[in-house]
């Protein structure tokens, strides 16, 4: 069983202020974006075994009492070992999760957290898997639930969103946009930023503890992860630092982010060695995940990435949908933002970069997408 | 670990005569279906505890050596508590698995058999689920696939079948008319009947060995199921007829099929006491999985049913429509097939014969139904 749970607080990326989890805060007095503070080590001491989902590493999360906890099922995601163009590849099958994508590590922790304090009404803006997730732990607590999506986002996600029972505000423009607005937005109910609410970064990091458990406790030497606004490179980073500083591993994992050409804000300026990353904007991406323009944690995601030794790499549209195909053909159907990832595996293998304990993150089901049938089917011919 | 496999032969329904699962028959040499022959007993000693997925319950299943299974990186499916208008239920989430259906732990075992014996295309009729769940092993497995469809079918399930890179043959007409198409195709691919390879059924039954383990091996009292041809039914009935001839459990849990109104051949024959099962059509239903007009195992339904102490019931479209909103409002998206055994649920629970550990058995995910927006938000307004 877990002892007391070590949960580490907030912190201001600015000013460095503190904060509970239990303060609800989005961003610092002072205006700054807050971020997990260094984690408390773990050790196999931490784990619940009793648990599965993210509730087995308790020890590293807000603290919310069991019976307090907000579930619906989440199963340990499958560890697949593939063989893509001739290297060894671990599918993380992050799409097993309840509502299909990764987001629900963190929407499980964040409207536990929520519910806990006795917030009955959230909202939050998105592209469409974090919407789907909150709105999905909502329904799950009684909650009212409110999210603001782009009116041009797949069909899929915004059926699966209404399907929860959520409230659809459907924003004309970009992404950037739907943030803007459910920012603005007036008086209740609580803006539950999944890009901004560091809690939901902690329940994404159950992510890196998990994969240590696949392993045998063990890291893997690599992982590839798509990088939009960065919470997989972010939530990775910190259960790694804490299951380093527990001595549960040597050494931390190296951390490739990879991103779509039209919009690699990170990699230009991985590229030249700064430590903010500004916007940039060279087109759409069919990889809605990864769409944003300017990842909101820039400076510390080039930091996570460069204490890992690792990389940003970034991959055209052809080699996003030509790793899609591929995906499929290996009984895997994912959505596109997942294929960026196995785009970046590619490039790794083709430098000799990649080792046979190289895990990449497979971050949504197929499902979801639902491309319109022309594109798809040019997608999918050759 | 687990000690030789003792794998049930086929027997046919008419004639009795036995056949090895590597001979890979779909019919009897007399013409008559293929059933599983009764099951060996099973025992916690059976349980391969290093195993997720269908080998765990390998002993029970056609003999394919490890090294050739065909995988996906199936995770044990979710057994989640739930309160529907005041009755409690387990919810057993099937749509966690790889394609989102249940089918998968019947392809799982039938894609590993063919691959072991050496067969490299395989085709299939199917409204969807069973397509998709067969292409996608198919794909693992480096076999061409074949899948005839309705051409009228949800187009997520066709979407997702072409993403496995398989073959579509989309039929004019209806789910019979897709499977006298795939019946008389000539020569090669291997039709790999998911309703008529009683392998399929063998991988189905691992579902009731996994809720034996869900439950610290006891049975549910009750496990309530869609039925279409029964393919749950069946295999659940030989999960429990092998955990009771072996002692695992003392009782068989009470199957509960549950039919759409406009389908219901199997109650009308449960209904009026009779052994067989005549065809019978009412009109459409929004539960593609439940569409079948005479269910093609209808008498080995009934007496699985009849020895369970179960029952046959139906509900309508209203109530099925209604199921699916009130489930998507608890945090879990299905399709409609899922949410026939819900309102099925709601009528035990209305009749006071739901217990606290009745079964509720969601099939498939409702990323997969995409129905058309006018229809949704009629379905989901209210």
């Amino acid at each position: 069983m877990s002892p007391a749970a070590t949960s580490p607080p907030v912190a201001c990326t600015v000013c460095g202020a503190r904060y509970e989890h239990e303060r609800l805060v989005v961003s610092c007095i002072c205006g700054g974006l807050l971020e997990l503070a260094p984690p408390a080590p773990l050790t196999s001491e931490h784990v619940d075994t009793l648990e599965t989902g993210p509730w087995r590493y308790a020890a590293a999360l807000p603290r919310v009492p069991a019976a307090g906890r907000v579930r619906l099922g989440e199963a340990r995601t499958p560890l697949v070992p593939v063989r893509i163009d001739g290297a060894d590849a671990l599918l993380k099958a992050e799409y097993a999760l309840p509502t299909g994508s990764y987001k629900d590590r963190g929407s499980a922790v964040v409207v536990s957290l929520l519910h806990h304090v006795g917030v009955t009404e959230v909202m939050d803006d998105s592209s469409g898997n974090a919407g789907a997730s909150l709105a999905a732990y909502a329904a799950a607590a009684g909650m009212r639930c409110v999210v603001y999506v782009p009116a041009s986002n797949s069909s899929g996600k915004l059926a699966q969103i209404r399907g929860y029972g959520a409230e659809l505000r459907p924003i004309g423009g970009d992404r950037a946009a739907a943030m803007r607005d459910a920012a603005a937005a007036d008086g209740a109910p609580f803006y539950a930023s999944h890009n901004r609410m560091p809690a939901f970064i902690a329940g994404v990091s159950t992510l890196g503890f998990e994969l240590w458990e696949d392993l045998g406790h063990a890291a893997p030497a690599v992982v590839v992860v798509p990088a939009g606004h960065g919470s997989l490179v972010l939530a990775l980073a910190h259960a790694f630092r804490a299951l380093r500083s527990g001595g549960s591993i040597d050494r931390l994992p190296r951390l490739i982010a990879v991103q779509a050409q039209t919009r690699s804000a990170l990699s230009a300026a991985w590229s030249s060695g700064r430590d903010e990353v500004t916007a940039l904007d060279h087109g759409p991406t069919i990889a809605e995940g990864v769409a944003a323009v300017r990842p909101l944690y820039g400076g510390q995601l080039l930091r996570a990435i460069r204490e890992s030794h690792g990389d940003v790499l970034t991959v055209t549209e052809h080699e996003i949908a030509a790793a899609l195909r591929d995906l499929g053909r290996l009984g895997h159907y994912v959505e596109p933002t997942s294929a960026v990832a196995v785009a970046g595996f590619r490039r790794l293998a083709g430098s000799n970069t990649a080792t046979n304990d190289t895990v990449v993150v497979l971050t949504g089901s197929g499902l979801k997408s639902a491309w319109p049938d022309a594109e798809m089917g040019e997608m999918f011919s050759g």
